[in-house]
């Protein structure tokens, strides 16, 4: 073998050989994360685990599932992906996530939490009804391991009668530290690896579930990996494991192994610095707090990328990071606000799909104050179709009780926060990453269904827009087009504002939303004026999953394109 | 205290007098059961915890939480509602589960599994910020312990640093029986209850995440509950307390105690019984697997009401009760379906909520051939706001991928099953409980987005029904209009029929659906014919959470009229 060459099949490498490949994926890894951006420290902690699994098991006949997926920058590099990997996570190119249309390799697509369990469990059984005989192993990290999913999973592997390894790779973190009970109980483990017989019965919590446990391993230790990976291909045959291992995230970089929080998603070199929604929704929440005592904040393993770092620092007692547990988190604040406490969880919008039933049952059909504050609305970008934040306003809008705001800028975003100290009902306010622009605004104080007219134009046209990203659109397509057209920051897409629609009979009516076109801001307008003369044309993205790239590209690939909006307008006004 | 009465106080009673009490609390329930419908053998069997639970505790003062809510009977009863109890799942009367909004002894709403632990954990944490001092209990059953939710709020107890107490009531069922390790678990704690020594050793589980646990002991020993409760009242200043106790499941009626499965949901007396289309799913998928090995089917703890009992006796290794785990069993079957398994997964709409993410995300991401069977489909009835499902249209329509049938009737539900055998992606067939009508039909195969038109009108409206009731609202506003109107079966609400739709250009457009107006199949078609001089006109339900009652009377109310449609179709046809 070359130096830094990576071969096809590792199976033949000498231990020097395979200690050097080690360091060959670590440096491919940082390099390419450098220039397009990923997650970084997750990735390095599991290098040596990576070519442990496939120096000793079967890919793709064997089937490894990755929870969530933020490990798999390895695995693509030993799965005949090297020469494509410096495209990942670029329009085109390779996923930052396990993608089965991409690889035999990536059995399983992930990006939400706690699901690799259920997964290999369904694989498993369905080698069993087929007759076939493969190994199947769910590879899932600590935090992970806080969501209910995997309990759910576990109390379902004796009824299944099948068998899988489950590795639990346990570096302390999720994205955030990993919180909880749980994790302390691993922990305790770990503390414990050199007292084999303790081990053994801390380890009944698993046993309970019909695993047979095996840990506390060093999952950087590559002979170590091989040995335990070889003991346990033998006993799958007759029996479900877990093996327990610890890394250090971000290991073999010295900057990541001490910021493991900060490096665990990275940007790329290149991109630049913006004002971004979080911020301000710190600053604002922890400026609200200091006056309200009420005021209580909520995430799930995300603290710091929701902007609270500071709340929670400043106020512990009226904080709580519950892990990545988005059903228990919503539920959590539905009861603190029978109480009398004004509870905001933020939450990536992607994640908050989790939490459905919650909003709808715990929340919404109690008509609780609780504000969601929902990050990453609209194209997310090079995360992909697991992460998009499209769907919110489609399956939220039919929530009765429920009140959707959707600022212009993050001065608006400031004044909704203002309003929402002291509002009485289920409160959302839907907001993307970036915040890169600022809209003309009077200093009146907003009130839910009120709208602004930005602009009376003298056209036939009245633009509709939901949020910053589509009255930058608008803007551009209105510049574009050269037409005087009007304009509306329709700041709420729920209640509706009516009173502001009624006068719009004489227009041709254009939504524009970050949102997918069924369901959402355009299909309530569509409802509004079925039954009169007024026609409307939407704009958002079409049925389709949106691939990762950059958020720009995507928005105009998907539907969103400032160049058609403006020959509307042209042919229009 | 005269005999047969329930006092509104029952702290200066004898030992006698609530032994007489249990008595009578359970005469009332099995009397108004009878006569109303509703949850008996779960009511049946907490008659002396509740008791005890009013004598030693401090109700509306303290909080008191019941998850689900199955078991909330004699609760309201004891808490001034005994002269409105006959009302009980009666349109304007008493609800069958807790509701805050009918008394202050109620302090959170259930209705799906899982959800006390997190809410108590809330209330706990709340009363600790506002410097008050109760005690917060949630009484859940083995059922429920499922549930990945009550992991994620175990988990956060400790973060927390809060006091709760969860009394774990174990009676061996949910609906179904209880399946899953944590419920062998729990069987192993009960049998070991005379070895306390032993139960402390296992009760492991429960201490590693913070909890005191203590028991097993007999739920319906009236003084042994009043002492334990005591017992546990004083220990709760100071921690948190898992009572784990045993009841028997219909206890006091020996047809419950021998039928707990049957008798867990009872309809009243006096109901008619109809055909089921759970019935058309039981044998038509029985038939499929008998031809096809690849067919596989999955609950989630309600294998009769789905009407897949005898499915799963036959085919015991292609199907699996996995619980209350919602989130679990799609995941499950995205899984089977990436090895050639042709999962079918059977779920009244209402919990499908509580795997939108995974819909989302495992399933049609993913593009997988899964089966979704919703059951109970629009409004169910006198189950009340948490078990309508009237929202499934709206949150499933915008989902890449995915096709969505909702059959006219039951032979139109059994050729859509025929049809999913050889689909190759994501599909629901979405259907109410009762099958009452039936439809001309021709024996040509479905086929996705194919619509049917079931009369061509001679005037101007065209009605676009989807599903059964839909179809008989529309027919019963016709014979009222006595108008000639094209009627079509919208059999698919995604893909929609183009085709057909591009032929209506001459007509207004009305369109009828069992679900909410907003983001519904009336959205899809509103949303259609935007850019067209097509007007649209919708009947769905409004923007509001639909209380309990009568399934006719209900969608009458909330917005399906054949009358108002009848005075629609007179003026515009």
């Amino acid at each position: 073998m070359l130096e830094h060459e990576i071969p096809e099949n590792i199976k033949s490498l000498s231990m020097d050989e395979l200690t050097a490949l080690c360091d060959t994926l670590r440096d491919r890894i940082i390099q390419t994360v450098t220039d397009n951006g990923g997650h970084l420290s997750s990735n390095l902690g599991v290098v040596e685990l990576t070519v442990a699994l496939h120096y000793v098991f079967d890919f793709p006949a064997d089937k490894l599932i990755f929870d969530v997926g933020h490990q798999c920058y390895a695995h693509k590099l030993l799965s005949g992906r090297a020469d494509r990997f410096d495209t990942i996570r670029k329009k085109g190119g390779l996923s930052g996530f396990p993608k089965r249309e991409e690889s035999d390799f990536d059995c399983y697509n992930t990006g939400h939490a706690g699901t690799s369990v259920s997964a290999a469990l369904g694989i498993a059984k369905a080698r069993d009804i087929m007759g076939e005989n493969f190994n199947v192993i769910a590879l899932i990290g600590d935090g992970s391991f806080n969501n209910g999913l995997v309990y759910e999973a576990f109390n379902s592997l004796r009824p299944l009668n099948t068998n899988i390894l489950v590795i639990l790779n346990d570096n302390g973190m999720s994205i955030s530290p990993t919180v909880g009970s749980m994790h302390e109980y691993l922990e305790l483990l770990s503390q414990d690896s050199h007292h084999r017989e303790k081990v053994q019965k801390h380890a009944t919590i698993f046993e309970r579930f019909g695993f047979s446990y095996d840990g506390v391993y060093d999952g950087n230790d590559l002979g170590c990996m091989i040995e335990k990976l070889r003991e346990v291909k033998e006993k799958l045959r007759t029996q479900s494991i877990i093996l327990h291992i610890c890394t250090k995230k971000g290991k073999g970089y010295s900057f990541c192994e001490e910021n493991p929080q900060k490096t665990h998603g990275v940007a790329s070199a290149t991109s630049k610095p913006t004002t971004e929604y979080s911020q301000i929704l710190g600053k604002t929440l922890t400026k609200l707090a200091e006056k309200d005592k009420r005021i209580f904040a909520v995430t799930a393993a995300m603290t710091p990328s929701l902007g609270l770092e500071e709340f929670f620092s400043r106020f512990p007692d009226r904080s709580i990071d519950v892990g990545i547990c988005e059903e228990h988190a919503t539920i959590l604040c539905a009861a603190l606000a029978t109480q009398g406490i004004k509870p905001y969880y933020a939450v990536y919008s992607t994640f908050l799909q989790r939490s459905y039933d919650e909003i709808i049952v715990d929340i919404c059909s109690q008509n609780l104050p609780v504000t969601l504050c929902i990050d990453r609305a609209g194209i997310s970008g090079a995360d992909g179709e697991t992460h998009q934040g499209v769907f919110d306003l489609s399956f939220l809008s039919c929530i009765p009780n429920l009140t959707i705001g959707v600022p212009k800028d993050c001065g608006e975003f400031r004044r909704m926060l203002e309003m929402s100290a002291d509002f009485s009902g289920p409160l959302v306010i839907r907001y993307p990453k970036d915040c890169k622009n600022s809209f003309p605004t009077t200093d009146e104080p907003i009130e839910a269904g009120c709208w602004e007219i930005l602009h009376h134009g003298s056209g036939n046209v009245a633009i509709l827009a939901c949020g910053e990203r589509a009255l930058t659109i608008a803007n551009k397509a209105i510049e574009l087009s050269g037409e005087d057209v009007t304009l509306v920051n329709a700041r709420f897409v729920k209640p509706l504002d009516g009173l502001l629609l009624d006068t719009m009979s004489e227009y041709k009516v254009v939504t524009i939303e970050d949102n997918m076109l069924i369901g959402g801001f355009g299909a309530l307008i569509a409802q509004y004026f079925t039954d009169s003369e007024v026609s409307v044309k939407c704009f958002g993205y079409r049925d389709s999953f949106i691939a990762h790239g950059p958020v720009d590209e995507l928005m105009e690939e998907y539907g969103l394109s400032a160049e058609e909006i403006a020959e509307y307008l042209r042919y229009e006004n």
